[in-house]
């Protein structure tokens, strides 16, 4: 029997919105935005939407009607009630009142700002510019409408069998993958994938599969708005953005080099426990970790997120090692280009030697590769980042050039200031 | 939204019947039904359910209750108006009126007649006495019936995150399947499979995955429902049971002899085209074919239902020539433990040398094998045979000895009238 009424309803609809929660965001995204809400509200930055994979021609897949209703729909998005009672009464890491009540104040009240959108050689330039807290919100939004956009460009020609087949063979896909992991002793694995999602229903399902299968060896979600609606924890700490823009607020060379542990700084009044994870690679883990200062050593552990993670991981080891830790009582957070083989791999090696869990992105939430004839569904590697702030260019180096972002002149200053030599390239995946 | 009139009417339901139209069965049956009707119609036979696969406990997985509503659902099924106009009204290979009046009249007023369920040794023993046109229609329900308990009685114990991957694994190794079957040249195939099917509604999926994937491959379905709702040709021609009883009446060892060319006797008469299908192996194709009369050299095509396929229809090609045809105008319908390996391997055998068409059973329309633990949902070996006529005992020799049946003091008596020698046992998966 058609539910008449259920179907008239859904032909109203003007667009089906991809993000309809200010709350569908990384939860790292929040604890950032607050900390920034704290030490650095008035300060101007620009993020940008960069598409690294060229063949992916975005703005000519992508309709700009489509995208810019998109868009508007996310600015027209406000904190619900209960979202609101969600971010205030719940226990995050452990800890109640996480969210401050001033900054809860300032998110209530809180919309997305202007955007600014153009095309050129077949790529969006989509820019967001403002005070810092506002328009780093915009980041996983930006990425996961563009994400899913694009996925809708190419389901639009696909028959609703073909449709059927496309997600019963995704889903296989994903449940062979947990069957692997089940098999991995003392697995830890949270949902990192919001971001590069191949859309916010499939997320959510592949979290069901996670919670389905592996049952405590999965951690988390990412994601706020599925944490919430499924009862589990919100999983994330603090991204490359901090150090980025601190560093180009810093006035000289020496201001730069202490920059990135400004950052630490703030967050080790801010936070505690699980939410102690250095981000080291910024502009190279190595140099880094040997200019540390003594109270870094005392942190949780360390996140992996560019370069060999292997290398990565032995290199956190050695350090801790060097400094008079115990390297079993630390944490390695992995969550760099990982696919199962990678888990498996990872946790045979560090096993007994350190404390290790994964942050699983995109080949968890948008593996279609082979399921389509062309492989148009295929993830690539859109990022959107933090390109300015108070007008002067950022820089990333990471611990792999090909990630490397910056006018020329800065990388080469940024690499002298922080004794960055030789890097090995790597593939960027996604 | 949940539509609450929806749920209210499914709970409503007693029972969720698993056939729920008199047309939900064979083709072949009905073909077959009319020449009985016409030939035999009071002769009284006794049909009996046999499961070949001891292991599959039955009476300990499927409850009585259970079966015999499902049981007594069916015998208050009656030919629909939209049913018995579409059997008067459609057009069978290429016929119209396939169906006469006086059968017609005889199917509108036909309800199934009583069954006797009786429990042993872990199997249910379920037989069906009365006039051959009746009976014989309870083959198809009474498989589908059990087969379909069983498979219940497995889900039953399955969460509802489970059951989505099962089926979504269901999906993509059935079009895995397809995407091969698509490659083979001039592929003929049709479904076959409603008598052991997963379920109802999974054999109907299947129809569409073929509808879907193979386009003009695809030639149709067994299964009169799926045939008319889906607007697809409805195949098949005849089985063993009209040689079964053809011969269990046959008064001395001569009229034995003659049994199985007077049912194509029969045949000839009434059907012509590609409905004059010979299936020569219910008392061993060899002598079958040595002792044919002429007129049936004529005939479009043989069925090889049993023994080594390859064998079975290089025997009949040879016939051919020995008959002076030309076996590439000749129809050979290969229908026993078809999978995609086969179906393969026998279409490269013979293309060129014979026409060649598939019908596609138990691996197309149960292929559950190793999607659950225990395997429990692996398709089992049941049958629904005729077993005696007016109070003789039917015998079944085929070209697979472990396929034979009968009492065997009758079976070496068979054996003798029609000179079967030495046979090579085969597997019977399904």
């Amino acid at each position: 029997m058609v539910d008449i009424a259920t179907r008239v309803w859904n032909h109203k609809w003007k667009i089906d919105p991809i993000v309809r929660s200010l709350i569908d965001t990384d939860f790292y995204k929040l604890l950032m935005c607050q900390s920034v809400f704290r030490n650095h509200r008035d300060t101007r930055v620009t993020f940008s939407l960069i598409n690294r994979t060229k063949s992916v021609r975005l703005a000519d897949l992508v309709d700009e009607v489509e995208l810019r209703e998109q868009l508007d729909h996310i600015r027209s998005l406000s904190l619900s009630r209960g979202e609101s009672t969600w971010l205030r009464g719940n226990t995050f890491y452990g800890k109640r009142q996480m969210f401050t009540p001033d900054f809860m104040d300032w998110f209530e009240h809180f919309r997305l700002p202007p955007y600014h959108l153009d095309k050129r050689d077949g790529q969006y330039e989509l820019t967001f510019e403002g005070p810092w807290p506002e328009v780093m919100l915009w980041e996983i939004p930006a990425l996961a409408v563009l994400m899913e956009l694009r996925g809708r460009a190419v389901l639009r020609d696909m028959g609703r069998f073909e449709l059927q087949i496309l997600y019963a063979q995704a889903m296989t896909k994903l449940w062979e993958k947990v069957e692997r992991l089940k098999r991995i002793p003392g697995l830890k694995l949270a949902d990192f994938g919001t971001r590069r999602r191949h859309s916010f229903l499939w997320q959510d399902w592949c979290v069901q599969a996670l919670q389905e299968g592996l049952g405590d060896a999965f951690t988390g979600t990412s994601n706020c708005l599925i944490a919430k609606n499924r009862d589990l924890e919100a999983i994330g700490t603090n991204a490359h953005e901090l150090p980025m823009v601190y560093a180009a607020l810093a006035d000289d060379d020496a201001a730069l080099a202490k920059a990135p542990y400004d950052v630490l700084s703030d967050w080790h009044e801010e936070h505690d426990g699980n939410l102690r994870i250095i981000l080291p690679d910024t502009y190279g883990t190595a140099g880094f970790l040997r200019n540390a200062p003594d109270w870094l050593t005392q942190w949780t552990g360390i996140r992996i997120d560019s370069g060999d993670p292997a290398e990565g991981a032995e290199t956190a080891i050695a350090w801790w090692k060097s400094r008079g830790e115990d390297p079993r009582e630390k944490l390695v957070i992995f969550s760099d280009g990982l696919d199962v083989g990678r888990i498996e791999d990872l946790s045979a090696r560090f096993r007994g030697r350190v404390r290790v869990s994964f942050g699983w992105g995109t080949m968890l939430t948008n593996d279609f590769i082979g399921l389509t004839e062309g492989d148009r569904l295929a993830p690539f590697s859109l990022v959107c980042k933090a390109v300015a702030a108070e007008g002067r260019p950022t820089v990333k180096l990471s611990d792999n050039p090909r990630k490397a972002m910056g006018p020329e002149g800065e990388i080469a200053r940024y690499k002298r200031v922080f004794g960055v030599g030789e890097q090995v390239e790597r593939d960027v995946v996604v």
